[in-house]
């Protein structure tokens, strides 16, 4: 079995056999994670390149524990390290990196698009860890691969995504994966955190949590970006963790049977209470340990071909 | 054999066993420094994160190389890249890093009790390597492995640490283990610089370094924190040096069988006169290389319980 | 076979001979670089530190590439990191480095003669990876590389470095390298930017680049220090451009035969037109991937010994 795939650059066009494909073989790794030697010599002399034009801590670090799993060669590129302060041109950078003969490019960086365009000037396998506003791809992959293991399918299963809808790389990626995958997609978010038109893509929009709570059976809350969004899209963090924040009332009045995911890191008394954070109903450490998972599947299947 | 405790956070309350049998098991290991092939497989498979919340080159060095000498897959995390700046807490950031699925955690932090703290929260096994002005325990048994290395012993062994006891880690973990390990502790400094009780301690206090020397087999010289000692704990550098600062006159006319120890980095001229941190009483890079056998030791200990 | 040079720090005294091995050692390594496992067993257990004080993307990348495909053990120190901020010497810190039982170092900094002064209080074998005015060898060495691998020779090769020779370290090596090879070197530049005396060399000057271009077998275009240059050693980049510039309408009415190298990154526009840098006469991109091969080649060379 192969991916029909050659890079992973988004959910979009990526068909069911091939997600599902993913989350079979991360299955297998995911085994491999709780023996005491976690490593396995698939990748062994490919080298992968993370380069990281955007902070990132945990994605950063599952990439980089995937490649050494599977005991590749890893290279950090950030852009502090970079020759762009040379005013070099992004292509070249790209290409110099290329040059020196790597096997595989994970990329993040702030500018959608740019995943794709580095696949037309290299050779390289890519993958997007993250690009702009428009997809990350491995997030909504191993938000499936949890819910998958926590109900045991994703086909009928009816999941909300709270939060900053019009800002997020993640929901779109949940929202096109999870739809290929047969589930029932809805968002619950104030009207400035909604995208115009978004019931064309056969999503329900919720206004009201205490319904998208009772509705669903998954709940995956979004980060609100505290830097950013308050006094923009929305009035003040107050504002939005009365109308919109996660808590275990909420939960206990509407739906106790609700598993709750955050793609981290949390805003605890914000989109999530500490209760549920820590409580009974959400798997996001289960997330993280199954993003580990999910990133070896997709750099073995992509980095094998 | 097998140490008895699953954590190395300082030296308190580590037993004499436990000290030996690192001490004994950084032998084995330092003869592997001198082999042209300074590798060995025992920890292949484990992963260990250096989690460094204060800036550091020796220490994290030597904890990196001892790390991929025995083949433990290494991944660094500072600060500068941490997600604490997106207003996530530092037990999420922890708990995120080790549901990962790592091994070993090597933490440094400005807080005092921080590595004790991990240790509540995460599964994997934990190594203080400096935690505000707690313990910095691997520093002291590189320290006590250079003694030994040099006198054949520790127990009554007559040791004077000189510097600002009050502000140091390596000072505190010092006296705990070298008490452990039956050897005389004393300290010498002025006032300002020594904490109250420390003879509650069982600790001998001068404030004559012709004295210390004088009495001593070993003096262990710490560092003046030039950026913060100054105009505070004591008038001025220059008074430092002229009433505690060592130099070879003080040596001759004292005790010529005496061994100098020091941390590092050394501010020459200040707490060591240059001739002395190049001459042949000190064993300063002595304990560089013997730094790395002692991390090798508790790593490898620690690491395969 | 093995090399008369026990280090690496510039080609002005490295022989015939030496150079030769460079480059047939680095021919083996270019071929394996093609494979789809890319990495040899032969330098496992040995360590390399590359400490750069000078910002540095592509040489870093690429020694690091080097080192890791060798199987060697990699550790970077760069100034941010440093124990330079604590007041500690630079001998101190290369000292203590060097205790911990490392094996080569490939060293970067802004101050010439610092990777000769590495060499007298270490006993690692030593690379300069660039040393502030002074050399650059391992970018001669893959120039030398590049041209050999299109032209077939060295000997007898006529060859022009256009730009700003007196700041760089790449044209003296070229220089050194190239005239020990038996190639014929010139010089293009504006009359600020040629050092002294550059006729005692054995080197020719130009001052038309149309005549360097139809005289020459191959031009080596340095970058124009954007940050730096204009105002100081060239009016203004323009000024640069319409004089030294290199372009198609050059070439095509000088010398179609041409070879163009650059040792990157491309300052697109001024020294290079946009043309010229992706278009049929350039091996910018060859001279990338070959600098892995030589670094590769030498580590292995040196790391052997």
């Amino acid at each position: 079995m192969a991916l029909n795939i050659k890079h992973l650059l988004g959910l979009k066009d990526v068909s069911k056999n091939d997600i599902q494909l993913i989350l079979d073989t991360a299955t297998t790794f995911r085994e491999v994670l709780d023996r005491p030697i976690k490593k396995v010599p698939t990748l062994k002399g490919t080298t992968v390149v993370n380069l990281f034009y955007e902070n990132s801590t945990r994605t950063r670090l599952s990439f980089e524990l995937a490649e050494k799993r599977l005991s590749a060669d890893t290279l950090n590129f950030s852009t502090s390290t970079s020759s762009t302060k040379k005013g070099e041109t992004f292509k070249d950078t790209v290409r110099n990196i290329e040059a020196m003969k790597i096997d595989m490019i994970v990329v993040r960086h702030q500018s959608a698009g740019v995943p794709l365009y580095l696949t037309k000037i290299s050779n390289a396998a890519i993958i997007n860890a993250g690009d702009g506003r428009h997809e990350h791809p491995t997030q909504a992959l191993l938000d499936m691969y949890s819910i998958r293991e926590k109900l045991g399918k994703l086909n009928g299963v009816k999941l909300c995504i709270v939060g900053d809808i019009s800002h997020s790389r993640v929901a779109l990626s949940n929202i096109y994966g999870l739809l290929t995958m047969g589930a029932q997609v809805s968002i619950c978010a104030p009207p400035t955190m909604i995208p115009k038109n978004i019931e064309s893509f056969g999503v329900k929009v919720y206004h009201d949590i205490n319904k998208a709570i009772a509705e669903n059976d998954v709940l995956n809350v979004l980060r609100i970006q505290l830097e950013r969004d308050a006094g923009t899209t929305i009035p003040t963090l107050r504002e939005y963790r009365n109308y919109f924040g996660v808590n275990s009332d909420l939960i206990e009045k509407n739906n106790r049977d609700i598993l709750i995911l955050h793609p981290g890191p949390i805003n605890r008394g914000v989109e999530l209470s500490s209760e549920v954070a820590d409580g009974p109903y959400q798997v996001i450490l289960d997330q993280v340990t199954n993003g580990v998972a999910i990133r070896m599947a997709v750099l073995y299947l992509l980095g094998t071909k």
